[in-house]
C-alpha cells in the first residue's frame, strides 16, 4: 500500500499546488478592483482628469505594497514546495489556513487605502502579514518535522535555518515597520515596501544556495 | 484504439482537476468581496474605526464558515482524484455539477451574512452544503461502481466506506446544525464551525490511512 | 532544430490548456456576481425574505443556463485537446478568440437575466453560443487540416465527422430554441435548456467512443 | 546540492507558469466586468434596448482592445518559457513585476474606456502597454545573459535576435498609435487595434520559426 500511499501524496502537493497557484493569483488581480476609475462628466480638462488620477495615488501606493506582500509569500510558498515531496491532511490545512489569510488581503489593503491616516488601519495590515508569516512558519516547521521534505544531513540544518531564520528577520521588520505608524503612517508603509523592495529586488538566500 | 482512449480519460483528469482547482480558488477569494470595506469622512476617531471595523464581525463569520466549507469539499474532491485513474463524460458532468454548488456558495454566504438572523439563510446555506455532499458522494460511487479507481480487493472496500461513511456522518452533523436553528441562528453557525475545525484539525481518516 | 520546435508546440498546449481552464473557471464563477443578495432591513418575516429570494428565480435560471453552456464549451474544448498534438500561433489565436466569447458570456448572461422579456436579449445570447460553436469549429477545422492531432486514418475520420456533425446539429438546436422566442421568451430558454442537459445527461459522443 | 538546485529552479518554472496563467485568465474576464448590464424599466421597445447596447461600444471596443493586449503579451510571455529552463529569484521578480502591469491593465482599460476622448487615457494605456513590453525584454534579456534558455550557438543568436526586434518593433508601432491621439483618439485605438490584429493573425515570427 506504500505506493498508492505515496501517490495520493504526491497529487494533493501538485493540487495544493495549484490552488495556492489559483488564490494568490486571483488576490494580485482583485487588488486592482479597489482602484476605482473616477467616473463622471464632471473633468472639463486634461488636467482636471490628471487631478482625479493623482487623487488615487494613495490606492495605487497600496495596490503596490500588497502586490510585493503576495509576490513575496508566493515566492516563499514556493521555495518550500520545491522541497517538500509528501504531504498530509495537517500539511493541507496549514497550506489552507495560509491561503485564508492570501485571501483576504485584498479587504486589509481597501481598509488601509480607505483610511490611510488611521493607525488601526496599519495595526490591521500588520496582522495580515504576521499572519501569512506566521502560517509560512508552521507549514515549514510541519513538513520538516515529519521529514516530508527531500532534504537530509549538514543540507537539511543548512536550509531548515534559512528559512526559519528568513521569515524571523522579515517579521521583525515589517512590526518595526508598523510600529513607526507612532510617528508617521507614510513613514511606516513607505519603511515596509523599501523592506520588500530589499526582499524582492536583492534576496540573499538566493545567492547563498549558489555557492 | 485502446491507447487513446486512455489518453484521452487521462488527460481529461487533469483537465477537470484543474478546472476544479480553478473555481475552488476563485471561490474562495470572491467570498471577501462581502466584506465591504467601511467607507467615509464620518470616522473621526480610532475607536469609531474599530467599531465599523467590530460590525462586520457576522460578515467575518460566515467568511470563515465558507472557507472551511470549501476547504474540506475541496480536501474531499481531490482526495477522491488521488484514487480515480480513468474518467468519462457522466463523471466529467458530476464534477461539473458538484462545482455549481461551488460556485453559487460565495452567494449563499452572503445571503446567511446579510440575513444572518433569519431561519432560511440558514436552509438555504444548509442546502448548499448538502448539494455539495450530495454531488461528493454520486461522484464516488459512480466511480467506483464503474472501476475507475486505481483501488482492488480489499483495499477498494476498506476505502469505499471510508469514503462513504465519512460524507454520510459529516452530512448528518450538518443536518442536526442547520436544525439547531430552530433554538438560534448563532447557536447553528458555532456548531457547523465546531463541526468542520473537527474535520480540519482532527482529521480520523487520514490517520486510519497512515497504519 | 525539430526537437526545439516540437518541444515549444508541445508547452504551448498545457499553457493554452491552463489559460483556457482559468478563463472558464472565472467564467462559471462570475457568473454568481449577477445574482444579488435582497438588502436592507425591508424584510419583516422569513416570508418576506422567501419572496424576495424567489424574485431572483429568472437570475437563477440564466445562471444555470450558462454554467450548463460554459460546461458543454469546456467539455467540447477539452475533448479537442485530448487529439491535438502539436499547435502553432495560428491554434493559439483561434484559443484565445474562443476564450474571448468565454469571458463575455457573463455579461450576455446578465443582460439576459436583467431584460428576459426582450428579444433582444435572446438574439445576443445566441450570438454568443453561436460565436463559441463557430469558435470551436473552426479550432478543430484547422488542427485537423495541419495534421496536429494524435489521429490517423479511418479513426481520424470517424472522430473528424463526429466533433463536426456534434457541433452543427447543436448549433442547428440552438438556432431553432433562439427562434422559439417569437412564441415566447422562456419557450426559448426552456428548449434551450433541454437542449443542454440532453448534451451534459446523456452523450451520444462517448458511448460511440467506447466501442 | 546541484541536483536540488535544478530541482528548485525546475519547479519555480512551473510555478511562475501556473501563477501567469491564473494572473492572464482572471484579468481577461475582469475586463467584461467593465461593461455594466444597462439596468432599469426605462426601456419600452426592443428599439431603446438596442440603443442602450450600442452606447455601451466603447467598451466593447477597449474591450477588444485590452483582450489583443492581453493574448498578445500573453502569447510573448509563454514563448520565452518554452526556451527558458532554468530560474532564479532574480526573474522570478521579473515575471511578478509583469504580472503586476497585467493586473493593473483592467484599471486602465476601463480608464480610457470611461474617458474615452481625453488624450490622458491615451497616454496612461500606453504606459500601461510599454512597461509589459519593458517587462518582456528585460525577462528575457536576463534569461539569455545568464544562460539560462535550452538554446546555443547560432540558434541562440537567431532567437534572441527575432524575440528583441519583435519587441522593438511592436513597441515602436504602439507609440505611434499612442502618438496618433493629437490627431484624433479614435484614430489612435483604430491604428493600435490594427496592429494587434496583425500580429495576432499574421505572425511573422512563427513562420521564420518552422523554416
Amino acid at each position: 500500500m506504500k505506493f498508492t500511499y505515496n501517490q495520493v501524496a504526491g497529487q494533493k502537493i501538485q493540487r495544493i499546488e495549484a490552488l495556492s497557484d489559483g488564490v494568490f493569483a486571483i488576490a494580485l488581480t482583485l487588488l486592482v478592483l479597489d482602484i476605482k476609475v473616477p467616473i463622471g462628466d464632471a473633468f472639463k480638462t486634461e488636467g482636471d482628469l490628471l487631478a482625479a488620477l493623482c487623487s488615487l495615488m494613495p490606492r495605487f501606493l497600496s495596490y503596490f505594497l500588497s502586490f510585493m506582500t503576495l509576490g513575496i509569500f508566493w515566492t516563499g510558498h514556493t521555495m518550500q514546495f520545491s522541497f517538500i515531496e509528501k504531504s498530509d491532511r495537517h500539511l493541507n490545512w496549514l497550506s489552507l489556513f495560509f491561503l485564508l489569510f492570501v485571501s483576504i488581503l485584498p479587504f486589509t489593503t481597501a481598509f488601509l487605502s480607505e483610511h490611510i491616516s488611521f493607525r488601526l488601519s496599519i495595526a490591521v495590515y500588520w496582522l495580515n502579514i504576521f499572519a501569512l508569516g506566521a502560517g509560512l512558519y508552521l507549514h515549514w516547521w510541519y513538513a520538516d518535522k515529519n521529514g516530508y521534505t527531500s532534504l537530509a544531513g549538514e543540507e537539511r540544518e543548512t536550509v531548515n535555518k534559512a528559512v526559519r531564520q528568513r521569515i524571523i528577520i522579515a517579521q521583525t521588520l515589517y512590526a518595526i515597520g508598523a510600529l513607526l505608524c507612532f510617528i508617521s503612517n507614510y513613514l511606516s508603509i513607505t519603511f515596509i515596501i523599501i523592506v520588500q523592495l530589499n526582499y524582492a529586488i536583492a534576496p540573499r538566500f538566493s545567492r547563498r544556495q549558489k555557492k
